[in-house]
């Protein structure tokens, strides 16, 4: 793992996100790595996080997955594209489709990791399948359909 | 609707979930209802929910539609078994697996209105489909197969 994250390489304004934004004091602040050719993040649940005592809740781990694979689609595209992710324009990407398949009740107190694998990148969209470990137990499969931020939101967010 | 919602009648025990338990003080306590054959919840968002300024994060979404489902899976459980919802044993079900499709960017401004619609019910699972409108925009369509509560989960809550 290197020391910036993909999300540390968010434009300020598109930091916000409750999953993963820097600039989100009361959001999750997911931080996602490359490990080679995948991707890698960590993530401790809080006791709040709860589906019922001792276990996370599934919106939880889907929340996860999402902004995981979000971030690893920008640093997917930033290298398809042969350039580093601090050049510009910043890429960002959303979730068009998210599928997750719960195979093991996920533990509170464990530390989760969270991986990537990048399946398809085309100029349109970015494909990755996630996993969700808790110690060695596969907690939950995951795949997501990334796209790039609509030009409509960025409008809207300057106000035009 | 009437007064008291699906999730009214999860078990003490069984209500601290994240997304919907009346007993986590933090979480979003989603309340769901029927509504004529389909199932019915409204949620505000907050201005932490959001993806960028503006725009309420896939997470939330995810988290919403997974609550709901698994709401409703349980009270057309009951309903297939022809019990009232205070009747025992309870019934509470997990998810095995989420689909979410986003359509377009959800405003945190609005009130989100999420339906369920029941596709099937069988002894051990329950499918069901569910859509997020914002007014008159469909923002999200999703997809739960919901099963029950694994007897694994209830022995650790158990300390069994």
């Amino acid at each position: 793992m290197t020391d910036k994250a993909f999300q540390d390489y968010y434009p300020e304004e598109l930091s916000h996100c409750y999953g993963c934004g820097r600039n989100n004091a009361q959001g999750l602040q997911l931080k996602s790595y490359w490990d080679g050719e995948e991707s890698r993040a960590l993530f401790q649940p809080e006791d709040k996080h709860m589906a019922v005592p001792g276990f996370v809740y599934g919106g939880l781990i889907a929340s996860l997955i999402d902004c995981h694979c979000t971030g690893t689609a920008a640093a997917a595209a930033y290298r398809a594209q042969g350039r580093a992710m601090d050049t510009k324009p910043p890429i960002r990407f959303v979730t068009a489709s998210l599928h997750v398949d719960y195979l093991a009740p996920t533990p509170i107190e464990a530390l989760l990791e969270i991986r990537g694998k990048i399946i398809e990148v085309t100029p349109k969209k970015v494909i990755i399948e996630a996993s969700v470990m808790a110690g060695k137990t596969l907690c939950a499969k995951g795949k997501v359909v990334a796209v790039h931020l609509p030009e409509s939101m960025l409008k809207k967010m300057k106000g035009e």
